[in-house]
């Protein structure tokens, strides 16, 4: 099986909206024309905690995406205006389980 | 730097709540008191995606939370009644970065 990296990044903002949601739509269309993207999943709750794991093939192609002209940019707003605070982690993944409901599987 | 491994568990819930706000507290409670458990964060939006990450020093005391009698109990719950699905994700820490806004670590 090919190895899976995952980008771990929770993040608190600030109260300054200014262009975020549409940057941060924009970074997953982008993110998903990058070679080596695999998924990703993201949410923010009520109390402001925001957490976003993307999945990609390598460490190489985490490094590039990290480069990738928009999304520098889109860092740049990001340390300036749109985050008290965030952590980025990345990792290996090591294994994985999937669970789904029978009933949603088979639509009864 | 000694290892830290986390556990990415992502979940859409069911309409049934009989419980669940109680469980998931007691089980971070739990889950504090376990040997290598070094935090946890986690979040769920308005669209129902939750996003619970658990950092931990090694896979062994993965294994010993995964098999802690109370969390087995609420894993059974979670597969009976509060979870239409998860995926759950166990990774290697490579290399991680905190950013923190500076007004705010002055407190200014």
């Amino acid at each position: 099986m090919p190895d899976t990296y995952a980008v771990i990044f929770s993040s608190r903002r600030t109260a300054l909206d200014d262009g975020y949601d549409d940057t941060a739509e924009l970074m997953v269309e982008l993110a998903q024309q990058q070679p080596g993207f695999q998924g990703v999943e993201s949410t923010r709750g009520p109390e402001g905690l925001g957490i976003t794991v993307s999945y990609w093939d390598s460490l190489e192609a985490i490094q590039a995406w990290k480069r990738q002209i928009d999304h520098r940019a889109a860092q740049r707003r990001g340390r300036l205006d749109w985050y008290s605070e965030y952590h980025l982690r990345v990792c290996k993944l090591e294994y994985e389980r999937h669970y789904v409901r029978e009933s949603e599987e088979t639509g009864a």
